[in-house]
């Protein structure tokens, strides 16, 4: 299994995962009419960062890495995470998460928190907790599950590394949550009454 | 006190207010560097709808409301508040509160949400807890306030109203969520290596 970063033209291989993780509504908090365009958006220009996982040229799954809020949030970061339903059962999202640990370690951040993980996807939960990140919240029915109905959702953490003493008042490496704030800037607002 | 949707052109009135707010660095998750064209963008642009406290011509305080996730968590809500410094102790908080629920039951959302009250904050948590709102979860050390240095977030929740039997798997009145996707459709990406 090779991971390395997922580019615009790598999506087209993704997408029929992604379509099928997103529309199945068990996981996912995207719109299940995503189309392949706002899908690839999502996942490949708002985040920070973009990895794939592939072997012998198929995509076996991706994740992507962002800051879980800006200014005095932006040392926590944030991962998603989609394995192609033929890869499941071969420690795709357990590889995954662990080199996005690293690679969060490398971009300066100090925690990493999922904000929303489906309490009914049991076998995400367990993965997560095995490896090491702890349960710190359960939001209740947060998540309309398509076949459950209204399901508690995790939020779930894990420190990275120490912070270091002037990390704690002064902002990490980089100040990447600007990058969110300008997609803010440059947006035209919709008319809604 | 009255309370009316805010517009883009009373934002010059509340970026003092704002604009003292992030720069504290002791409750918003914004980055303090933010020009005020770029606090107008977050609160005005990217929440569905967002509302003004005034009295005699004085801006009061304000919030946003928004859909805290697309799609399966689209029926959950997040609110942002922001009372002017010389109009604290009176009651705006808890009046912008109260019109925030009342209005997100009006908009079809079955509850609200917060993702991160500074725990150090201890006269907002009071207030959200008075106010019907329970604790969560509770993030260590995901804020980097500005004196104390790294502190922890609550995740705080309230019911707005009895999820109907169909609103369980079916989506609510507005599949609001969309708005925010095609701000992320709509954005360029910025190249950073």
């Amino acid at each position: 299994m090779n991971i390395r970063r997922m580019h615009a033209d790598d999506f087209p291989a993704f997408w029929p995962t992604s379509q099928q993780i997103i529309q199945a509504q068990d996981s996912y908090a995207y719109d299940p009419q995503l189309s392949e365009e706002q899908a690839r958006a999502l996942w490949c220009e708002l985040p920070q960062e973009t990895w794939l996982a592939e072997e012998d040229g198929v995509v076996l799954g991706s994740y992507f890495i962002k800051p879980n809020a800006a200014g005095p949030g932006s040392h926590v970061c944030n991962c998603g995470y989609m394995v192609a339903p033929a890869a499941r059962g071969k420690g795709v999202a357990a590889a995954l998460c662990a080199h996005s640990q690293q690679r969060g370690r490398e971009l300066g951040f100090l925690a990493m928190q999922f904000n929303a993980v489906v309490a009914s996807n049991t076998v995400a939960v367990a993965l997560w907790k095995k490896l090491g990140f702890a349960e710190v919240g359960r939001v209740p029915g947060a998540y309309r599950h398509r076949t459950l109905g209204l399901v508690d959702c995790l939020i779930m953490h894990k420190w990275l590394q120490q912070p270091a003493a002037s990390a704690t008042t002064a902002p990490p490496v980089q100040l990447i949550a600007r990058k969110n704030i300008e997609a803010v800037v440059a947006r035209k607002r919709r008319k809604d009454g």
